[in-house]
């Protein structure tokens, strides 16, 4: 199936700089993809020029005369800017001539505007951002929120972990992905009352449901979902990325340190970049705005070619898999079915 | 000055198989430090003597009947094991004979035990769990609460700073430390309410407030404390703990993935265990359980003895430095202070 993609070119902290030159690498490497480039015009043909590319039937700019700034105010980008790039790209989801977009831009700005323009899935109360993580197991987590939601009911946390598994079975065909709830697990009291309620509604549900996950074992591949509140998930994620980049920064001054270690980081470079290739988060940029009529991906705001890269894929594989259908049809089933069951009260 | 630890020999997943030779080599170490064993004289004296060692006027043997099991109900712990090595272990910083004591038992049931027995300093509503982490510029990071309070009031995140700060500036003599408050940075709603309200109330007081901090900034150095309740504390460490077991696992499977990759590590293992020497968990085992009226130095349950070894270090420096009087003149002065300067209103 043919997919289109509407990209926000001005998104991000380098804007088409970055954002073109992924678009062209990818076009060449998936000959089942269109990609619509939103901005404005004088920028991205500079771009194209730059490295010898032009319009064509698969590539087309679309004007936008306008740019989201990174910390513009998610209300003010919503109601002043009616013409940029990120809100133009989300309208051709809305219209249907494309399939799905993707921006960099501000990540707050994304999903007002996103919510706004798209609308939520009937029965979805709050949008989510979700993101699949690496596991030492060799296959992947999706965690979700990451942000979107600070504070979060139980019926929120248990439609997240509906989308979440939608998300898991449609991209990655299995039948009934496993769900875990992120607690604190070793202590005098396990979690809130609106964790614990959420354990149970969703042990209520027709989810695969595993109970509790700490956060040690987000990366053990225990389960395919994890549901966490916003804020939790938020944090969980940014201390992943704290914590990898300085064990990266602590090998490299290791291996840096004498001409003799210098010499061993030649030798072992295959060693090393194959290391460095597996837990790449560039690999795994790309996160969902689950819950909304139309694929939103957020790539991270600095993301370089190769990062923005994978965001452009993940927005693909959504878009091939029939990742909203999914989530509206699962979240109309389940909360029905929740609604005919009486949830047993939180103890 | 000489210092007195009492060690709850039984506690743990090794119990006596762990704690007594890691006292042992500790007491070789450390000449100024005394240890009283407590526990079950037979189980300790069994490894003093597969050992070669014996009591003697700086290693001696407090008998205790029971031991707490790790999954025990906080508060049957409390109730039915009056004997139980963890208790009578804080019994004895109670009544003066020791001047910190260690455990690798139960969380919860020694955070309840502790504050039943010796009681909060003065003004501190709740007391945190704090530790320190490594960070990038070589330094340490002192993150609380750890998982003892999962829902917080501003005052109690306040009172956390004040706890935390008073920490580094006695271990680390610094006479500021720098507070930042765990929050999320980039999205839409930045931080719940109570978040919101503690950052006013820390801005208000006397302390070096910095301002929020991300989860990435946990390994940056950026400040000396980092304030969260518990719950996101609790997720931020479990998720570094599972992170970095991941990328350690990564690595060892690249170094040994043929007999030419296995060679290089040889080559490389200078390199490699000094990398592996500086992220070394076990080096920073040693949990404090601050607001209390005495030293209380949680060890990691699975904690191996050179584990064990770094959290007694912990309990000694706090003991040195003199961390409760400060942590009491501190929490003193700044809730006076605070009580003074009227809080404006969160936004």
């Amino acid at each position: 199936m043919d997919i289109t993609v509407a990209v926000d070119a001005m998104g991000g902290d380098h804007g088409a700089h970055i954002t073109v030159p992924a678009v062209l690498r990818f076009l060449d490497r998936h000959p089942e993809v269109n990609v619509v480039l939103v901005g404005l015009p004088d920028a991205i043909e500079s771009e194209l020029r730059a490295r010898k590319a032009s319009v064509g039937p698969r590539l087309r700019i679309h004007p936008a005369s306008e740019i989201v700034t990174m910390d513009e105010a998610p209300q003010s980008a919503l109601k002043n800017k009616k013409d940029s790039s990120m809100r133009v790209a989300i309208n051709l989801v809305k219209s249907g001539e494309a399939n799905a977009c993707v921006s960099a831009g501000n990540t707050g700005a994304l999903m007002a505007t996103a919510r706004f323009v798209l609308k939520t899935i009937e029965g979805v109360e709050r949008p989510a951002i979700a993101k699949m993580m690496p596991t030492a197991s060799g296959g992947e987590t999706c965690v979700l929120d990451l942000g979107a939601n600070v504070d979060c009911t139980p019926e929120q946390l248990t439609q997240f972990g509906i989308m979440g598994a939608s998300l898991v079975a449609a991209v990655h065909q299995k039948d009934r992905p496993t769900v875990g709830l992120l607690n604190i697990g070793s202590e005098e009291i396990k979690g809130n009352e609106s964790v614990k309620a959420a354990a149970e509604m969703l042990r209520a549900s027709k989810l695969n449901f595993h109970g509790n996950v700490e956060g040690n074992e987000l990366f053990t591949g225990k389960v395919d979902v994890i549901v966490a509140d916003g804020f939790t998930g938020n944090v969980a994620l940014k201390t992943t990325e704290g914590l990898a980049k300085m064990l990266a920064e602590f090998l490299r001054e290791e291996f840096t340190r004498t001409w003799w270690t210098r010499f061993l980081a030649v030798l072992a470079w295959p060693v090393l970049s194959h290391f460095k290739k597996r837990v790449d988060p560039r690999r795994y940029n790309g996160a969902s705005l689950l819950g909304l009529k139309g694929i939103v991906v957020k790539s991270h705001g600095g993301a370089d070619q190769m990062a923005f890269y994978w965001a452009l894929k993940q927005a693909v594989t959504e878009a091939q898999s029939g990742v909203i259908q999914r989530i509206t049809e699962q979240v109309r089933e389940q909360l029905a079915d929740l609604a005919a069951t009486p949830v047993p009260a939180a103890q």
